[in-house]
């Protein structure tokens, strides 16, 4: 197959995309969107994606431009019949904590990313809004790793969905796992996988000269 | 069948569900959960869903308890079999706009709604930011509805996902549609449904009275 186009860079959405990739073994070439350069906000991205984020994914053998990460992840699953979800009860699992990540996990943990870390001016009661509801969320998580090994039952999509945000959470946000000790179990088994490992390095040092 | 049990208050997530029970004619029943004295955090609701967030439906036929609104209504629709994408393009692109919703319009409004009316505190920065991006949010629905009548094709999960929170926008949030005409008239014709009228009358004040 033609490879598929992963535009990308180092951010956890990104990294969501570029791990399942590399848990799928489809080919695929990266192109580079300096998202601190503004160039999500070129007018070529735009017209991938209108809400200028990435990343994007397209399929040229489809015909396909795929956005918005979640349904990024289950079309790459479906694409190579990878972590596709094994069961309706599993299918429906991994649907409802995708949709938790992009609705509960990922924004919280981006404002609190926001206003602790890159605001100039740092308002107080903000930041603990957002530090308390991403605590919240952990918690939440850290609830369902208690009783299962992986979110949906057994590893797939929204593990991948997840693990990015955790890992900025204790890699770039300042947050602990001290407190929700089977999120850290499960933060540390899927960090093993060599291709989580392969993933959260793209885009590459050698991407980025190659832009 | 056995009614299925929606747990849910007068909010743009509790309408997302109502509105597709309505739309989908499945038999329900209303289970009040008054999060403004927050019920969400009693043992009980939390039993449902440990994230504490309506709305929540419960199906005792398939013993089965979904949470997140945006699975939701691809449970219901595909349990009724009714507003469920007709081709694996609509399928992909339902997916991609109600991880849309859930990602940047719920998240933006949401914050803004806080930030703008809920806060004692009004913090001009904060609001600020969370306007210029609902706004930037708003745009991006009006692009895509410029170039076809719903989101993904024919009306459907994505436009009910989305809907009630464009309703919020204008009636709660204090946004107008002025400068988005394509959403505009999106949002006058779903408003127009009977489904849709019916739907965001849930929970009634009778369904109050009774809880």
């Amino acid at each position: 197959m033609t490879p598929l186009q992963l535009h990308t860079y180092q951010t956890p959405n990104g990294h969501k995309a570029a791990i399942m990739l590399e848990e799928t073994g489809l080919p695929y070439r990266v192109h580079v969107v300096d998202i601190e350069a503004g160039a999500q906000h070129h007018p070529e991205f735009l017209a991938l994606n209108p809400n200028n984020k990435i990343p994007v994914i397209v399929d040229p053998d489809r015909g396909r431009v795929v956005v918005e990460s979640g349904a990024i992840l289950f079309y790459l699953a479906e694409r190579a019949g990878v972590l596709v979800p094994a069961s309706e009860d599993e299918r429906l699992a991994t649907l409802q904590w995708t949709l938790f990540q992009a609705a509960h996990v990922g924004p919280s943990l981006g404002q609190l990313w926001n206003f602790k870390i890159f605001a100039t001016d740092k308002i107080p009661t903000v930041i603990e809004r957002f530090e308390r509801e991403s605590r919240r969320v952990l918690g939440v998580l850290n609830g369902a790793l208690a009783a299962r090994s992986h979110l949906a039952g057994s590893y797939g999509i929204a593990d991948v969905m997840t693990w990015p945000w955790i890992h900025a959470a204790v890699t770039r946000i300042g947050l602990t796992l001290d407190a929700v000790p089977h999120l850290a179990r499960w933060h540390a088994e899927v960090a093993a996988r060599p291709a989580v490992q392969r993933g959260i390095a793209v885009p590459s040092l050698q991407h980025e000269q190659a832009a």
